[in-house]
């Protein structure tokens, strides 16, 4: 999916067929796993779809990372040179990350230059933030709502505490109070911390760059 | 307005003749939402005279980019290249920011250089923050202020919350307990983040300079 | 005081003969301070001397600044070349971070060299967050230890306030809650966070260098 | 031990010898003083005990440092060109920091290149961050669990307090209240942001250059 529709090896071939399966792989990973979590009152029977779902989708992305694997004909180095697919495949949550790598490999296709440096890693850590707050909300939401002393009650308590939490924020008017809701919250906050830092870093390097870019294409004052 | 008296095209003398009504414009444009909002005590007439010299407003600004756009003889690249007055358009109570600009135009006149680099970015994210900061206090203490269970009620608490916020230190004495205000709240969150942290890692990087041009300055131990 | 000895411009000479009294008036004011906000209970005798103390030592940093500026030969330069200088004019609590080029001055006239760049930043942002949460700390116990509801009672809480606030950390168990106590709150947060910004930043690409220099000296393996 | 077996110096031959029983007194240091803190109601000898072989292991420790001291043949400039070394002797707690050293060591024999630079700033940073946390929740629980009105009751509470510390979060909910409590309370600020900051800033950096590294190893498009 990374070449052009010139390229006919194999691994090109493969990753241009599964992209829109995967694709859909991946919200109905999303979905299921947030109905599950939200929709509680739910028939056992369509709970238990939803869990297979989730498993049958993960089982989906494991057999294209050992496909992909195999086809690059690498070795370790493929981990390494791959490194956001293999994040993705532990935490499939992360997975619509690779809505940035379709959005490029559709530009490439009509010959318009791939995003630059700056708003790619922007993209990339901006939108695992939000996945992984989405995620770390759900898990929050399930942990707390029903413990006693909870001062989380519904799933808009969790967004507005994983909001807080993830700014760094913190006003600890909602917390969770469970061992559980807590180790979650303690990953949120280490994960959070150095991607929402990336961002900010990289937004306050780009816009030293407009700034300086203007500079340039203004005329000298006559 | 970007260019010395001596530039005659279209766009230049747009510029120039626009400037001044402009200015009062966004004066107008702030007072206007501000006291709709601070002093709802006010006769209905009054209130909606407010709303409707708000709408002026930005139609005035809407009216000033559609011109600009088409003067300058460009395509989309314009909004890329004027991505500042895109901005404001959009959220017209950033327009005040233009401030800095019309200061520029005014040293250049008199033949002095431009703001530095560094001190540009943090007069723009500064100022951008400052301004967000208020509309931000606005919008939560018209959401909160009447709200049962609100801890914000008179606008100081307002102003005492966004500080207390942007600068991430979140005390949480007074915090927003409504869904809009606390989506104003993530709102706030986000974009301050990453302006605050463009001035403070501008301004780190300027400490670091002015130390540096300290060391040139000085002569060398005799 | 930044020449050598040989130096015998009438600036240099004065700078070494204000060197110690201008010290000694640093320390008088700070002790003047500080003694007429904590120690409330002392005979108004006193508490007048105190402030009278506070005043006189202003004067000298006045006078002195003056004559500096009058010897320099320099106009609005002056203001700009000699920045740390002017703040400690304005704020004379910052008075005692020229203990730094003391340090400096003393290390020179025995030919050591002088703080390597990140070492001075860091020297100079860390003693200014230290000095300025000390007088904010003094100005919010002054402001709040008798207002009702109060939840800074002593000097202790006031300090403990300061630094969870100035590390952005803001836990809000105690809180200034009276509006001059709020915003001498607000002016620290964004002092405090442009230096503190500054220190850690500073401290990240030092403990960078260091690394860096550790490779360089160790011999390659076997 | 940052030598191949091939050097020789007594040097080289003395940290080769004792790098296995250092790393075992590391790990009886922090286990004793763990024990000595959490497990509040054994008999007074064991505690005695542990006291015992805290200071035993502290003593090994300041032997090593003044044993290579000697064979470097450096004076001072031992002290800054093995800073590590020496904050580990003041703070034993971080001793366990070398486990990386070893770990590189250990690659080195086999002939593997060592950690990139970014990778050791961010795995010393980090590590000192988890060690200086865990002593920091020990030493706070050890203050608070017994005060009146402390809101730190159990080790669990200790952790996460620190871990919302650290993050710079700081809800509140649970907060020290004695006054040696707050004074590491304000340590663990200070050095947490400061490390925590560069393990961040480090990551971000780190990002870029992998996002880089992916753009120079994908073929141009077709």
């Amino acid at each position: 999916m990374d070449y052009a529709p010139e390229d006919d090896s194999p691994k090109a071939r493969w990753e241009r067929r599964t992209e829109i399966p995967l694709a859909v792989a991946s919200l109905v990973f999303l979905a299921a796993y947030a109905v599950r979590v939200l929709a509680d009152e739910l028939p056992d029977a369509l709970l238990d779809l939803c869990l297979s779902l989730t498993l049958a989708a993960w089982a989906l992305f494991a057999v294209d990372y050992a496909v992909r694997w195999r086809l690059s004909g690498q070795r370790l180095r493929f981990v390494r040179t791959h490194l956001l697919d293999t994040v993705v495949l532990v935490l499939p949550l992360l997975r619509p990350l690779r809505v940035v790598k379709v959005y490029e490999t559709v530009q490439r296709r009509h010959g318009r230059p791939r995003l630059a440096l700056h708003a790619r890693v922007m993209a990339y850590a901006g939108l695992s933030t939000l996945l992984l707050g989405f995620t770390g909300a759900l898990g929050v939401y399930q942990q707390e709502h029903g413990a006693p002393d909870a001062t989380i009650l519904t799933f808009g308590d969790a967004v507005w505490w994983t909001c807080s939490t993830l700014a760094t924020v913190g006003y600890g008017d909602v917390v969770p109070v469970t061992p559980v809701g807590r180790l979650i919250a303690i990953g949120m906050m280490g994960i959070g911390m150095a991607l929402l830092g990336a961002v900010t870093g990289t937004f306050a390097s780009w816009l030293l760059q407009v700034f300086s870019a203007e500079d340039d294409e203004r005329p000298p004052a006559g």
